[in-house]
């Protein structure tokens, strides 16, 4: 109380940004960085180096957006409300122009190296790096005949791989999000040690995930110049829907021949799984039920095929897909699992389509999970958890999948 | 000659940073980023958007310092001179804040994640991904006792490390600058191309490569408050020094130990090289020397022991290094390879340091080889150049060896 009384006295340093509490630098940040921190009740502290800005604001994607406060020695300074766990990306707007913090490590996401903070969750290592056997993530890159050009995929290998050499694995191709890149479930999502920690609690089987490049375009294709276009405009989404289909090929022609010729997998559509987040999850939907020779698990975290027209156009059933779900019983023997998932703080345009794609799913029998993570948004604590629900579900012989609480 | 006359008509076009010329999008960028931009002459265009900033700068750490000119649609531009080619890294200043250019890929350079753009050299392409075998980059985490951390290093392995099971390998570890991480030897470095390309050719023995980050603090060290203190201050240096003795123990008690358990190493001095830039040197003619029992080839790229300090105080080959060169021809039969080298254009200090120690080695009698980067500065492409020199001379025979018509 009395620390209290004395801090209030020297209000001057606490305007200077020196919050009382007990800030730590965030594990995200670079080597020695100071800033950004944050407190046990998970405010974040921001502090930036511009001694000649007008103005400085601090945009939090999903989260804060407020003007930093300038102090006499040229930093600038904000401590945000409490957030939810998690990374969570920004980025600084200074005089217009929007840059990444220098003190955060770079993460690729919205087409850029942006900055993001790690705000750790109460009693919870999952991705963390624990005292298990840990697997090893591999760069490779294939050369595609759909591209025309060398590609950089990441592949994890469970711990075991390189000890017992006559095992074969299964394969869960896992993507990441519009605007992001193969690197964003390793950095963002630490998917190898969410997959170190689960197989070494004995309930996921080991498995091999490869995370590729999104963004694939044909040889020869040149990208139209969307100068003056908007986000989401008849142009952009026609480039999207040419670089969707042709991901669609090099990831059927090109990455799953190279994965399954270069490493010890289990190359059947039984032990083969696609997965991915947002802008992954849309492409998950269209390159596994395009492909249903090819893969029998499927999940989409905060994105599924079609998601944003559903509010209007619910699914169908018996036509969508081709008509792979047309008979519930055969669809449930043929994909083994019909995984969906969304955070209960995305916004809503995005919460409403996958609800009302799992509202269809039910009205149609059709077997699958629908996964929500408590309070948080369309952000990377969301899809950690999405994976660490459905990786344990992948598989399983079927007595165990029938065994989950939450199978409908 | 027209259109040239038509361009200075529409010269306030020209003045908007429109240069004439072949402009190309860098191959450093970020996907679908048009600028910076490179021509045939290795002018390099940079536009960044800031409407609301006073003054931005452009910093090429080695290169131009040029203020941009801001334009009406509130971005700026600027054209440099032809430059080097190479890797360079460059940060811009807006009103006082040093940020990086979100339009190209990040690279962990100066303690942060910084900005480069890749100026091509001609008619070269050792460090580009050919249609060769390529080996793969693996990710690997490893518990230090010496840190008390789990540790990050990548660990490139040769084309055919996972089809020739019974195959064991030499290893060079590689390290990085100072404010980089083992990151940069791939990243900016692109040491996995550079191998594959020896390696396809014939002349160079397949390796492992080890990259592991150079900064190491000893379990319960507590880094002193350096608010203040400038660079190199000997508040700075002591810290510098501390964690120079901790990345030794590291190295030689955690990482060698891992990295012989988990990868089917030659686990003996004779197969084993250490070599590193700038900082990296210094680390390497540090670690190699106090353990000469495990290493017998020691490069220096643009750094070695106490090159800052040799200008006014020589190198006695008869008493430096705990007097490992006392004897030249026992020291040459012990150490197969002692290889320095320095670009051209590097400052007067470091070329003069690394020119200082290679004259002291003469004088000593001392065998190696002293190389340099023509036309380059302390930057990537004159490491690049040296790895490309460096590593066909490892793990030779000893007939082999000394054909080269460079050695000494």
């Amino acid at each position: 109380m009395k620390l209290a009384v004395i801090a209030i006295l020297l209000g001057a340093s606490l305007a200077y940004g020196q919050q009382q509490g007990d800030f730590k630098p965030a594990t995200s940040n670079v080597l020695d960085a100071e800033y950004p921190k944050v407190d046990s009740s998970s405010r974040v502290e921001i502090r930036f180096k511009a001694p000649d800005a007008t103005k400085v604001k601090l945009n939090f994607w999903s989260g804060p957006k407020v003007d930093m406060e300038k102090q006499a020695d040229g930093f600038w300074t904000v401590t945000t409300p409490p957030m939810a766990p998690g990374l969570h990306y920004y980025t600084l707007n200074v005089d217009g122009a929007e840059v990444s913090d220098p003190a955060s490590t770079a993460y690729f996401g919205g087409s850029k190296w942006a900055s993001a903070v790690e705000v750790p969750e109460a009693g919870v290592n999952y991705y963390e790096p624990t005292d298990v056997p840990h697997g090893q993530v591999r760069e490779v890159w294939y050369h595609s005949s759909v591209t025309g050009t060398w590609r950089h995929a990441l592949v994890y290998l469970p711990p075991a791989y390189d000890t017992q050499t006559k095992t074969r694995y299964p394969v869960l191709y896992l993507q990441h999000g519009g605007g992001e890149d193969e690197t964003g479930w390793i950095r963002q999502g630490k998917a190898n040690f969410i997959l170190d920690n689960l197989i070494a609690s004995g309930n996921t089987t080991p498995m091999i995930i490869v995370m590729a490049n999104g963004y694939a375009s044909r040889a020869g294709y040149v990208v139209p110049d969307l100068t003056g276009k908007p986000f989401g405009s008849p142009e952009m989404m026609k480039v999207m829907q040419e670089r969707m289909g042709a991901f669609e090929d090099d990831m059927t022609q090109a990455l799953i021949p190279f994965i399954d010729k270069t490493f010890r997998t289990l190359p059947d559509r039984d032990h083969r799984a696609m997965a991915g987040l947002s802008m992954g999850g849309m492409q998950t939907f269209q390159v596994t039920f395009d492909h249903l020779d090819l893969f029998s698990y499927i999940g989409g975290f905060s994105g599924a095929a079609n998601v944003f027209a559903m509010g209007n156009n619910k699914l169908d059933t018996k036509t969508a897909f081709h008509g792979a779900m047309a008979d519930p019983a055969a669809f449930a023997k043929r994909v083994h699992l019909l995984w969906i998932g969304v955070g209960t703080d995305e916004p809503a345009r995005m919460k409403s389509g996958l609800e009302s794609l799992h509202a269809a799913l039910d009205e149609g029998k059709i077997q699958h999970v629908f996964y929500e993570s408590p309070g948080t948004n369309h952000e990377w604590q969301t899809w950690r958890r999405d994976l660490k629900d459905f990786a344990p579900r992948l598989f399983q012989s079927a007595g165990q999948k029938s065994a989950s609480a939450q199978e409908r």
